[in-house]
């Protein structure tokens, strides 16, 4: 992810004409070698194996932090002291009550900051946004999103640091905020849930061979209310055969409906309830250069942007954000709200009863 | 319905070599006149205005029920007293009561009984359970579902005897049962669940103008776990825009997954985690010769099969269930078993917590 | 085949409300005891080991020919002179010669006449018809078709009658009539052709083991010009590996397109070029009620029709056509226009250049 | 273009671990001005007026050449002339036999050459040509392809330079080339051509509001002959309404085929056939870390690349081209190949016959 953030930031500075230039300074890593050969690699400046040096660097303004989700807050809110500003990747920290205070934190300092949710500034998803935000698709009445994918699908597949909780280990926190966050950027905030989470390979073997328990959910099932009255349920899995990146949703309005897949991340479906109906249907819609950030990439329609292209524009969203342009850019509290119904589908599972997003 | 009952019997005896010729002997409708026209139309050699005349008569050995939901239970269990084969459309009855009766009144006097839930005897669903029971896609871990229409969704649509929970009426009652019946078909029994349901246009107007207000569920969301430890989602809505016959899932097992929506009957979309990870992927499986009863309509695959076909495959079955043949029929028995996952998901939702299912 | 029309028959009478009943009388089989269980099982009253007898016998009105290829003509012209309406499975005869002279004999007998083109009635078909009569795509441009399966892929696959010419066998005449008559019905008549017959397995095996030299063709490819001024691709294949039914087309005219593929025969891609370009893109419309005839089959959309259901409206065309009613029977002047398409490509495959369409 | 370019030099040297880092020295522009802008924005150190300057400078090893057709070839001689490496946009020129003249200065100059034919290097491309040299799908019996974009689909499209035949206009020039080059690099050498060329709007307005006579093609269709005995279609066309890059194929070999559209780049459909006939289909293999050179981009399957990444895939065969190391780079030879075929449908359309490949 190091790599990706490498690479998003050159491309934006390329692909964008940025209000500055950004500049690859200083890379960390705990180990130092591997720090100094990422730096070659990545092209960085310098390189250190201390992440602390950074943060406190007067040359360094904005930190970015592709580090294991357990280091998310302690060099945030070290970065955010230093009045550095922040790139966090998702989610923005292990505990809740740590993404709580990096909240508190960057309102105090007031400084930029910004998380990773990468797949919302897909030039299609911008799209989709406008469409909702335009009523093309009417009042919003439903979402039904599931984000699956299957790297733990086999019951062999190792222990690793992904099944221990307080690495925000698990598919709710591992994949599940992405279809969260789907839902809050596209239908709006969520009142409450009913959701239930399950471990299905209970055990796993370690490279070391011993047997270990899994303390982490399999699979994530959750019924939602959304405060504007609409429901849905959303699902997350990292054992789903079949599913690479399986980040899918509907969203149904009194007027429309809007279908997407990320593994069409190019096409969206869109439905309108006007017209004959023998003419009606969902017109699948190519991303072009009349949607959101594409023209940047490509001068013609139908060439398609990949994932990097995706991760350039959120780069370009947060460096537009530390110049106080208006931007896309999701926020740390974007990021808390995403957290605040991962923590309530949790409450959920555990009372068997509903839990009310905070 | 009745006309595709009828349909389904006459096509039944062409296409199968059947151990009884079906003969299409009374039709019954409350508007005696329709009733003779229909028999007229639809090749009965009878007709009356009373069905209690049809469930009594002496030369009757089966009593198709196709009529509004809350005429189920007293005309099956009159034919049921009366010592008739019944075959009744789902939902089995209006009231949970009802349909629990009706199940009893089976078993006492011991005739044969059989539900509608045509679209399990779809070749490819028929397919799918023979993929799930050989183990081709390991043990089962999850089920996403979902059964979206939009006969409701524009608001201005007319209150109609759908509206009406009496009735049987509501997207749960109406179009879930299809949805809960290809979980359980599939994926196995159900335990417990925590469902919502919720009515997005809470007044509708009558054809008379009168606003009135509306007592069922325009949508129904739930988490379920399955008995054998898997866990999904099951969605319906009547109000979802677009959508005609939104009935879609993913069932996922250890070893693969299958994929399905009935938009696209003909197909199934099969993942099995074997081979070289660079052509894994999901197949998409046309249905053909070698796919359940298809080869009994089309001597050559890719021809398809239509809607009245499945009807006519379930006429089959249930025609074999009285003749004591072996049969993929679904009794009673699987009718309240729907029936109780339903049942389960309102207690559900007005106890707001998670409900065992009976 | 035959069971597939005596099922339409008998589908037609109870789906439409004919001007006429038609009633299965006499089916002939040149293995007489075959004939007599045929009847039995497919419903006839009658019948014969001789087909001459059917097709001068006073109490038959229509005489339905779905024998081999090569008995079409000798059938159909003894029937016409005997004054019977005839409809008869494509392609019209074996030799071309022979179709001239059964559309001669139509015309002077003054008899109805009909060809089983039955993916033409399709109301998917019907609506893109209708779409382009109205103008709603513009003038045709182009039009590329291909029908490919693979039944003939397996070069181990056996010799059989369809590896005969003067069976009418090979890719073009088997199937290829299929693709002709879509683009003659869609896109109009067609003007010249370049067209190449090849023969990829050049012997196989019969099922006595003897290698026979194939003097047919296994793919066809064509460039076509219409009397329009559009132009386009043809191709037929029985060796295409992977395709059942691969039977499909993309007609594109000035002001929008039309896509279909018979693998998804209740579906139809639609573009239309206006709107604003963020929301264009080609419309997926499923087959509903207010789509041909599809109403008659099924009250509701999205419920899908099956091949036997469009040969049960071809039987009602042609029925239709009998009486004098409107029809959208495709007659043997249409089956004359395909055999002239056909032989066109044969002519110029033979002559390396261009030929003319007669 | 030129962007397209710089950003891949630049993507290249970050993404994979080059022989020799290329450094973006100087650009040319024949507007000094524009030129000068363009250096500043696209990171050159200098820039100029003249393209002669660039050519023999002795700081420079490679030549890019993004300029309109009709320039390719005068820079490119020069270029070789001067000893320097040439990468040149597709097609190579504007005219065949300066096609022939580049090909044979490079031999003669020995220097390295690539042409821009970006949708090879799409790892799918890549794997289903690793799919054939395997025999993964047997013997090649057949290829259709297509390439329809619709940006001169509206007859009120206004003339442009693309509508003049000296600067390489047309549908069969300016994108025919990419379905003649997939079908060379997939299904092997075209021995002969049977094609069609045609203007359906034969009159366009200039911006000046001027009708002028339109001496391109519309579209090209053709019939095609394979040396391997394998036959099919290509098309192309610039006027195909909806299709915004339907560059589309499906190849078929004895025992499976594969097929594939640029619409959806990070998907290839393959079939096999083996296995129990009612588990066989297409499968759909999704983009991942086991296809060609993924994994350089994203370290996950299913992220999914776009086309700027082809372009950097290509850009790294040309540099390990010019240092001789093994390389899928597409050398003016295969550029020359794709012009040979062109070249053959233009004679065989003036000709009305086929035309053999030179």
């Amino acid at each position: 992810m190091g790599r990706a953030h490498a690479q998003a930031f050159r491309a934006a500075a390329f692909t964008f004409d940025l209000p500055a230039e950004p500049e690859l300074d200083c890379i960390a890593d705990i180990d130092e070698q591997r720090a100094a050969q990422a730096a070659l690699s990545l092209g960085f400046r310098r390189s250190t194996g201390d992440w602390r040096k950074v943060v406190t660097d007067p040359a360094i303004d904005l930190v970015a932090i592709a580090t294991p989700n357990i280091l998310h807050a302690p060099i945030a809110l070290a970065a955010m002291e230093a009045g550095k500003a922040v790139y966090c990747e998702k989610p923005l920290a292990a505990r809740f009550e740590d993404s709580e205070q990096m909240m508190r934190a960057a309102t105090a300092r007031g400084v930029a900051n910004g998380v990773g949710f990468t797949y919302l500034h897909n030039p299609m998803i911008q799209f989709a946004r406008e469409l909702v935000a335009s009523g093309e698709i009417g009042e919003i009445t439903g979402f039904r999103g599931v984000h699956a994918e299957d790297f733990m699908a086999d019951p062999e597949a190792p222990f690793n640091w992904r099944c221990e909780p307080e690495n925000a280990g698990g598919a709710l926190a591992d994949i599940g905020s992405h279809i969260v966050s789907l839902a809050l950027h596209l239908a709006g905030g969520i009142e409450s849930v009913s959701g239930a989470l399950s471990t299905i390979h209970t055990h796993r073997r370690g490279r070391d061979g011993v047997e270990r328990l899994v303390n982490v959910d399999d699979q994530m099932d959750a019924v939602v209310r959304f405060k504007n009255g609409a429901t849905g349920v959303l699902a997350a899995s990292w054992i789903a055969s079949g599913r690479k990146m399986g980040l899918a949703f509907e969203l149904t309005g009194t007027r429309g409906a809007i279908s997407f897949t990320q593994e069409r991340l190019n096409e969206l479906q869109l439905f309108r309830a006007h017209g004959p109906s023998h003419s009606r249907g969902f017109v699948r819609i190519e991303a072009g250069v009349s949607h959101g950030d594409y023209a940047a990439f490509c001068p013609a329609s139908g060439h398609q942007l990949g994932y990097n292209d995706l991760k350039t524009i959120e780069v370009k969203e947060m460096i537009h954000a530390i110049h106080g342009l208006p931007s896309l850019n999701k926020d740390f509290r974007f990021g808390l709200d995403v957290e605040r119904v991962a923590e309530a589908i949790r409450t959920s599972h555990h009372s068997q009863t509903w839990a009310n997003v905070a």
